[in-house]
């Protein structure tokens, strides 16, 4: 007998007929003998739908209510899996964050899950009775519903199997699995069958879309065994593990891609101690994130430029914080470029194996792809290139690290 | 300054300009200084898709899942309303049903109202913040959310209104008062300015649909004073009073009628003692009200003919529930009907004043419409005909006691 969570996204409920096919692959493991609780997206849709409500009636953003409006969707797609659920014989009741509860912060919108009580729902499952949760909803302090913000149903799920010490948890999503990269631009991609947290926060953070990067540093924390897996087919998909259970480490796992980045390139900024804080001050101040950096001496040898990134949706304000801090920042120009994208190459072989990076250079070099900007960390190198090469770029360095599937 | 308790339908929320609109309404009474909380049904057409829902993903009917989707409609207006107040410049938050907590018994899908505690509802009230309430829902005795079946919404409100003991419960809807008659059917009905509970309550139970029944009982314990107006226009609509407040009282306020009937009339039973007890038994205990009643001897002397009324929606189980029974019940024969109508003359004055109901047998009589069954109460005489005869009874009813407008 294991315990088992299982999620289900919105294309896998988008509709009734759905709702009972996810109620038949949920009676599977009831049926061997296992306890299962399932958390559940609102149907494919409705979220927007509810989002452009909310937009629709207010120019003024109150997180509070918008949560209260929002967090319906789950709601009803919880009460209606538990229904197909017992109308295929197994018992089965809906529990919506504030009944559980799941406590999370007061930053509505955005919160974070800070304790679970599963005293009452362990108990029905011990007796049994699937528990069908509302995903990416919870508590707050004042006793209002919080979401947790975009994808916010994985790190449901994946915090349910943490505080239920379940045995596994299973995310069921439109893929079949974590590919070695993007198989829609990268034909020869592999579905890897296993996947270190690590790498795969690194892939989450990098542009991954699979899983969301929360829910992936949290089962790094609370060693959940993730599977990810796709709701219309039976195959394995991938399962998140840690270093010492990956018998033959690639030196490269995997290889993402994110076109969400913006270049800012701040020239011939006075090159004097304290410049960087009054660049990146005003930025942090507006809750813009910068991501890579790099800085470079002007030809004059008295400025510098300095390049950085931040997300695009961020592009427009950064430059016009930096517009307003002109004066103070003496800088000659501002140039701003939204052409471009990061690549990733990925992998924890990285800390035993030299000679990573200066292949991911080769590599593109030899493509003829000029890198803009470079950021390392210890199982990830990354870099800036103009999007134009990006297919290119990705096809080429998945070959140039052995991960090009046979045949 | 008075305290309001204003309550909007689902047609006067049916999208988010409707909403914005009904958040002006809501301001006029901010803004005459008054505290103000609003009970909200869900977008019309909403609710019957949810019950859709759960019928389509179970033939199981488990009402406490029900409840859970059922109850997210009016979750999304609340918020949506405290929203569009909020953008009108109005302090605002939405409570769901069990934020109040509105608390209720156990039988979901048709609960009723136990206790309101109002504590924290009031405080934010004298604050000056409108208060958005979710209607037709609460929280039952095991933490799970309840809802109070059809017309729910309106006895919230008046519940509402009673617990914070609020000067006023305005009842906006799609029409603009209580009526004499059925406008659609008698040309010349006029709008009541004010109506008694007592007839108010004969006038829901007979038939009229502007109110649901329980709100006007619950108006009535508690002498609430509840406004019935439109949501689409300013006029003045209809008071509910006590019956000393109103000075110069008509012996006939309405004629209600009511198509939601049927009759069945069981054939020469025996004309013995306990035979309505084996008849109304089984029917009773298969929870099949039954409404109007007459026995008449049979031509033989030995037995009874047995005429009796059921919803229309309960005739084919009212039918079969008999037919089981015909060995033990001995009857001849078993004539369903539901061809028919009730007519409800109503009104307080009765008490007083003898030939009410001659008035009624006399003119039915003089357009030669035949009485099938008769009921009566302290303020009603109802009566049974064919359908056919609905729309010429109403008329020369309402002509008969003097109700016509002038002109």
């Amino acid at each position: 007998m294991s315990r088992i969570v299982q999620k289900f996204g919105g294309t896998s409920l988008a509709d009734v007929d759905r709702i009972k096919k996810v109620a038949q692959r949920v009676r599977l493991e009831v049926d061997a003998g296992n306890e299962v609780a399932v958390v559940v997206s609102a149907m494919a849709g409705v979220t927007n739908q509810l989002v452009d409500w909310t937009r629709q009636s207010s120019l003024v953003h109150d997180a509070r209510e918008y949560d209260v409006v929002v967090s319906s969707g789950e709601q009803v797609t919880a009460g209606l899996l538990a229904l197909a659920l017992q109308d295929l014989g197994v018992d089965a009741r809906s529990w919506l964050g504030w009944q559980i509860p799941l406590r999370t912060d007061g930053a509505h919108g955005k919160a974070r899950i800070e304790h679970i009580d599963v005293t009452g729902l362990r108990n029905r499952l011990a007796r049994g009775q699937v528990g069908v949760v509302a995903g990416f909803q919870g508590i707050g302090p004042r006793g209002r519903i919080t979401t947790l913000g975009r994808g916010g149903s994985d790190t449901s799920a994946v915090a349910l199997a943490a505080a239920l010490r379940a045995d596994r948890c299973d995310i069921f999503t439109d893929v079949d699995g974590v590919y070695t990269s993007d198989p829609r631009i990268v034909a020869k991609a592999r579905k890897l069958s296993r996947i270190t947290y690590e790498e795969m926060l690194e892939m989450a953070s990098q542009g991954a879309k699979v899983l969301e990067t929360r829910s992936v540093e949290l089962a790094m924390n609370h060693r959940v065994r993730v599977h990810v897996r796709s709701s219309f087919t039976d195959a394995a998909g991938t399962l998140l593990v840690d270093e010492d259970e990956i018998v033959e480490q690639q030196v490269v796992s995997g290889i993402a891609y994110s076109r969400d980045e913006a270049k800012i390139t701040v020239q011939k900024v006075a090159d004097r101690p304290g410049v960087a804080a009054a660049i990146f001050g005003p930025l942090a101040d507006n809750a813009i994130n910068v991501d890579m950096i790099v800085q470079s001496a002007s030809e004059d040898g008295q400025t510098a430029d300095l390049t950085f990134t931040v997300a695009q949706m961020d592009l427009d304000r950064a430059v016009s914080v930096l517009e307003q801090s002109r004066a103070e920042l003496g800088y000659a120009a501002l140039k701003p470029d939204s052409n471009v994208v990061k690549i990733s190459v990925i992998g924890v072989g990285m800390r035993s194996h030299a000679g990573v990076a200066k292949q991911m250079f080769q590599t593109l070099a030899d493509k003829g792809i000029n890198i803009q900007v470079i950021s390392t960390s210890e199982i990830k190198v990354s870099v800036l290139i103009a999007a134009e090469y990006t297919e290119l770029a990705l096809r080429a360095l998945h070959t140039a690290y052995g991960l090009d599937a046979a045949g």
